[in-house]
């Protein structure tokens, strides 16, 4: 998996958090996307996503009337994270 | 599921057909995309996709350098409205 060392950007209007993850093929592609939305149903959260082959971008925004994003959002963020770079297993 | 009537529009720069589909739940979205990324295996297309909890934009483009599209995409794009709306099962 390629990944974009930015990370997350902080956006305005509405106030979003964005992230674009690379692949290297359709197959890492489908299985990213089958996790998030394993994490997406548990935090009940929805993310509006774009993909195609080898790409996903994602947009985490806040709440229809909300001026920032919640605690909750910060938290998918972090697991989506954890999705990309798992952490090394400690021996 | 709720359907766009309107189906495909077909528009250039580049070449490309569109459609956009509605769900009623994020269960029926998660279905959706996942019989499609069969689709899109099988043929070996992806389109460019985007999504959120209930609904998908589809973006079928032609090839980098081509002028039309492929028989291939209007294959997959009837395969896709299959997923849609099923046809009846003739006794």
């Amino acid at each position: 998996m390629k990944t974009d060392q930015q990370g997350w950007q902080q956006r305005q209007r509405p106030p979003r958090l964005e992230r674009r993850v690379d692949f290297e093929d359709y197959a890492q592609t489908r299985a990213f996307l089958e996790a998030l939305a394993e994490l997406s149903e548990a935090a009940d959260l929805y993310p509006d996503i774009s993909f195609g082959r080898t790409y996903v971008n994602l947009s985490l925004q806040a709440d229809a009337d909300a001026t920032e994003l919640a605690a909750e959002h910060n938290d998918l963020a972090r697991r989506i994270d954890a999705l990309i770079a798992p952490a090394p297993i400690s021996c």
